[in-house]
């Protein structure tokens, strides 16, 4: 028989590197993840030996499921990582500095075709693949973690630009000459949205009036956007108005990004999207109220579809399904 | 022989409407207009009317090159024209009402395959294929005229969005709670940057101070665009400072256009982009000193290289060259 000559690859592998944890995984092209585990990734100072660690790991997971003949590919999510080179470049928050040619490291180690490519990206990789975003062909992925992230899909293609680091929608400027960002700069969405941009409206708000709060019962340095959202839920004034102004700057910034490219749904992936209506309901609302006539009611305000837990590794790993075969 | 079997097409037509005139022609593949000619737009309150006259004036430029066989296809550059349908949708300085189906009345009026867009698209398309995007796969054409256009090309195509509207970056917010915009929001690009947005600029800025000003010798009412460029260039400091500050505005919108889809280049067309250095110096200015670490040096900003006169015949023209036969 002559389906029985054709070798079927079943899988993909999934990886993504945190700065503190690298989680690694097996996925079948229903998006289920198979096998998973993890490495610290702080433990290797040089990328040849993190590489292998992660390599060692992985054969295991492969080995269990039938081997290396049914894995199509390896896609990888990492902060700073450029699609177009396979490198990650300059990344602050990982042991190795300057670039670092990761994919084609993997792919001399362990033999599987590997791209690789930033978190945010994968993020909307995945949920183009498994998620929200199925049969899309316009959309941006917004990530609420630490940072604020992006990916965007125009005409079914991820946006990657001239140099392969295009989507940092993170950092428009949302207040000119407002709050200091961590990249350097001064009033980026991700200084006010983020988590730590919550946690800092939070200081902030309860710095400029005497208000009571049950936020007040926290040491002020240590409320977090978790606080916050506990706050609100149990009604409390001030953490409700901290949901609403970030809510309202991620409107406003997604008024423009809609005149940009008019895409069929912004999607919204990470912790902070959980806050749900708290959230939502103020973008909904600043949105209706200042996008442009033409665009009304037409882009589509929607929670990612991945389970936190699985999605990282997920979107990394629909990278793998668009790679061929390497040359011997 | 085959080859004489082969029915050589080696024109497109380009049809720009305007509010005033439209203006038809013939080109090249080479981006050289072999003849054009006009008609009034306004002069016909019945959409099928205009096209018959339009129809007529083409027939009699065709015929004199050789005949509807050597005509590819027709582009049709249109305010408020949507590629996807075909259709001119709600244009406020057309005379015609609502929804019209311009692209299918041309393909029934004249038989030949037509397709077309908005207008500042179809300057990108033009410049893409014949002027100064030749070869480039990511870049933002901005038409800075009466009001502020953009066309967005991204992995080598247009970017229309999911309704065929994208691109519409004369209208990202770049003062909160500013200028009262034609579009009936405030703070538009366009309110502060187009030729208009200079002229409100400039009345603003001589009733702000007592400053003399070669401005002041005209009536405030009738100052254009082009008297605060005639005064800059002879070195009147208020008409410096305007374009400073439009400058300036500019490139603060430029860089969150980077942040989005690290174009390669960023190409200005329209009046005042003639200004030159009095306006590419603050832009370059603003984004070197504000744009990501990351995307420093990268994008170009570049003068289109469409002749005025041409551009938007040629523009729209470059659409015809991708269109199939009509079915019979």
């Amino acid at each position: 028989m002559d389906s029985s000559l054709k070798v079927e690859k079943p899988y993909v592998v999934g990886i993504d590197i945190g700065g503190t944890n690298t989680v690694f995984g097996l996925v079948d092209a229903r998006g289920t993840v198979v096998d998973v585990d993890k490495i610290k990734t702080g433990k290797y100072e040089k990328a040849e030996d993190y590489v292998d660690a992660v390599c060692t790991g992985l054969e295991k997971l492969i080995e269990k499921n039938g081997g290396k003949d049914k894995v199509k590919g390896i896609g990888i999510g990492a902060p700073n990582g450029n699609y177009y080179t396979g490198t990650i470049e300059f990344a602050p928050n990982l042991p190795w500095k300057g670039i670092v040619p990761l994919a084609r490291l993997f792919e001399e180690r362990i033999g599987i075709p590997t791209a690789l490519t930033n978190d945010a990206n994968a993020a909307a990789i995945g949920e183009m693949t498994y998620g929200a975003a199925r049969g899309m062909k316009n959309f941006i992925m917004i990530t609420l973690g630490t940072g604020v992230g992006s990916g965007i899909v125009i005409n079914g293609q991820m946006v990657y630009g001239c140099d392969g680091f295009a989507g940092e929608l993170g950092h428009v400027t949302i207040r000119r000459d407002g709050r200091q960002c961590g990249c350097g700069r001064k009033g980026c969405l991700e200084a006010y949205c983020s988590a730590t941009g919550v946690a800092r409206s939070a200081r902030e708000k309860l710095a400029q009036s005497t208000e009571p709060s049950l936020l007040r019962e926290i040491p002020v340095d240590d409320i977090t956007s978790k606080d916050v959202f506990d706050a609100a839920q149990k009604g409390d004034k001030i953490a409700k108005e901290i949901f609403e102004f970030t809510g309202q700057l991620l409107g406003e910034a997604f008024v423009d990004f809609i005149a940009f490219c008019s895409p069929e749904a912004i999607i919204l992936f990470g912790g902070l999207a959980h806050a749900g209506d708290l959230l939502f309901e103020p973008i909904r609302k600043t949105v209706d109220a200042n996008v442009m006539p033409i665009f009304k009611g037409k882009c589509k305000l929607l929670m990612s579809e991945l389970k936190d837990a699985d999605a990282a590794v997920l979107g990394a790993s629909a990278l793998g399904w668009e790679l061929k075969e390497l040359e011997a």
